[in-house]
């Protein structure tokens, strides 16, 4: 790495020399080596942007890069309209070299946006999941894709436990009864557990699976996971969690069910009516991996049934959820907006994270090999 | 044990030969030592009573003991109704042997009803805190108080680290947003934490605070509790956990502070206003011990302040909390009805243990030593 940083910071001493002359390929170089166009897009904090000096991840917040961009002679510009022809990221696509964005308010790059964005590079996650990109269409395209691994995977998981916890001891209707001024125990009581003794299963253990399997082990319940691949047997001992091959095998089994798995084009509506039917009769789900792994409809409908006896999650299809979305009105919801990853810490973070890519990218050096989604026209293992 | 049991058995048989002999002095004895009037104090489940076969712990449930109390000639009279003179308790008091309540809908045993019941002899909490009976007045009649120790320190362990990871993360403003058709990530993320890196301390570190210390142990928190006594020291160790002596010098240290104290003399207002401004500005409070620990005003006036950032529990004084209690209408406050040590788990276990105390009490056996809140004019120690 230190012999292709003092190679960089050659290349750009001989750029930098070169931009007294005039010729049009100088300037381009000059341009495209030195001066570049970033866009991100985040969600807007308005009036509570001015409450927590920490809070970095909002359009007003700028991932705090602002300064350390604008010194360096980029352009940096922040917005949260990402919808549309008209909007202030379309505005941009044509000549942005580099494109941040959030899960939490994501700019949806496709391949229409991919073609006409004719110096796109680099696309940047501050967070996980990259699903809001046309992947294929970025890898044929020749451009870089790159999140911040790890960067909100604990938040996530804390997130997830908290969900499961708000499910099996039935949390929400005691709280509706202490603001509507009502007491009745039994209200709460007829369908509230321990998670203790319960089977949870979890659907993907990757990083976020896996740091929830080791937050679930002191609550001594059966632990079972299903992925591509087992963990570590060392790990998989310490936790003691059991792998399951087959989905279809596990779901029968699990009381809880956490949705840890990306979306692809196999996750993609992996939970249909025929799956979620093959659950226990009053599973309680947990998905904050992303909505799209749901058929929106068969939720609700399980939902409406008591099939599924409770339903949590922060992630929707699509993201900002339309007011009439209707996981927002189905009943024994426990759901927010996409908010697990994009706490104040894992804010500091993926800001963080972002600025060394950029750093690098500058630099002309790799990026940390776990952050690369689409690298050399290849997809990262987990979205293939 | 076994020769106290067969001793106990000589005894029943004797009385029970005597039973057709007609001496006041005989039938006293008959009546004492074998057909008990019982009265169970629960909450009422009415339409929720038909919803779980497991749910004993309402009035409905009476907790499954009543087929077997009456095959034994005893009479069981079971009301929620508890308050005043004219309540079905009251009419009770008088000619009762034993009274079993729980803390989710307690009859409060007073020094005045104590002195009334004059057949009494066996106070029994199904469940765990047995501060809704006057101890001193109980121990000074001759009276037997004891609890199921054990019987969901699980429970209540598993619902305050629910509340800590809905206060810390700011579960509830996103949950307001998705049943309000709203979408706005920075009026939720501006102050949601990871729980990860915060120093949480627990006022108490009995049965309950040791089973929240080994549940948190793996989020990577500091750990801090203050006690009477230092915990053994290897599980000390284990959970990586401070002790603090003196709980003032605790206080400032602590994002996140829980209550796990059981209500005595010494705690009764424990948390008044001095006490509150002690902590951290913007620390988070987790009550499931019992309400009166705090000064009720003083926790609704530092959340108004903001100088308490949330307030989350399941304890009020009094119970049931009337329509007007503060509590329901503070800021930031994540609170429910008395739940956390009533779920069906936690129920089947305390019914379970009330059967096991009822069957050594007609059999004249001790009860397990733990169970024990007052015996022989003694309190026990957390109590003293």
């Amino acid at each position: 790495m230190a012999m292709k940083q003092a190679a960089t910071t050659a290349i750009r001493a001989l750029s930098s020399s070169l931009t007294s002359h005039s010729s049009p390929l100088l300037r381009h170089l000059h341009a495209s080596a030195e001066s570049k166009k970033i866009v991100g897009v985040f969600y807007k904090a308005n009036e509570y942007a001015a409450m927590n000096p920490n809070f970095v991840g909002c359009v007003e917040g700028a991932l705090g890069i602002r300064e350390w961009l604008e010194s360096q002679g980029h352009e940096y510009i922040v917005t949260d309209d990402k919808e549309g022809l008209d909007s202030e990221l379309e505005k941009h696509i044509p000549d942005l070299h580099v494109l941040i964005t959030t899960p939490f308010h994501p700019a949806y790059v496709t391949a229409e946006r991919i073609k006409k964005a004719k110096n796109l590079k680099l696309l940047l996650t501050a967070g996980i999941g990259s699903d809001h990109v046309d992947l294929n269409a970025a890898a044929a395209a020749g451009l870089t894709v790159a999140e911040v691994t790890g960067s909100n995977v604990v938040s996530v998981a804390e997130d997830e436990l908290m969900r499961i916890l708000i499910l099996v001891r039935n949390f929400l209707p005691g709280y509706h009864q202490v603001v509507n001024g009502e007491w009745n125990v039994a209200g709460i009581a007829h369908r509230a557990y321990d998670l203790e003794g319960k089977t949870v299963g979890t659907v993907g253990a990757g990083r976020i699976g896996k740091l929830l399997l080791q937050r679930l082990k002191p609550f001594n319940c059966n632990l079972l996971y299903h992925d591509r691949l087992k963990i570590d047997p060392e790990l998989e001992k310490q936790i003691g969690a059991q792998f399951e091959e087959d989905l279809d095998a596990m779901l029968p089994k699990c009381d809880v069910l956490v949705i840890n798995t990306p979306l692809t084009d196999k996750t993609r509506g992996l939970f249909n009516k025929e799956r979620i039917a093959k659950c226990k009769k009053g599973v309680l789900i947990v998905n904050n991996a992303r909505g799209a792994i749901m058929d929106t409809q068969a939720v609700v409908d399980a939902c409406n049934s008591g099939h599924v006896g409770g339903y949590s999650g922060d992630v929707w299809n699509p993201q900002p959820a339309p007011k009439d979305h209707p996981w927002r009105y189905m009943p024994n919801q426990a759901m927010t907006p996409h908010i697990s990853g994009t706490t104040i810490d894992a804010q500091l973070r993926y800001a963080a994270g972002v600025k060394d890519m950029l750093e690098r990218y500058f630099k002309g050096e790799e990026f940390p090999a776990q952050n690369y989604i689409v690298k050399e026209g290849q997809l990262a293992p987990q979205y293939r």
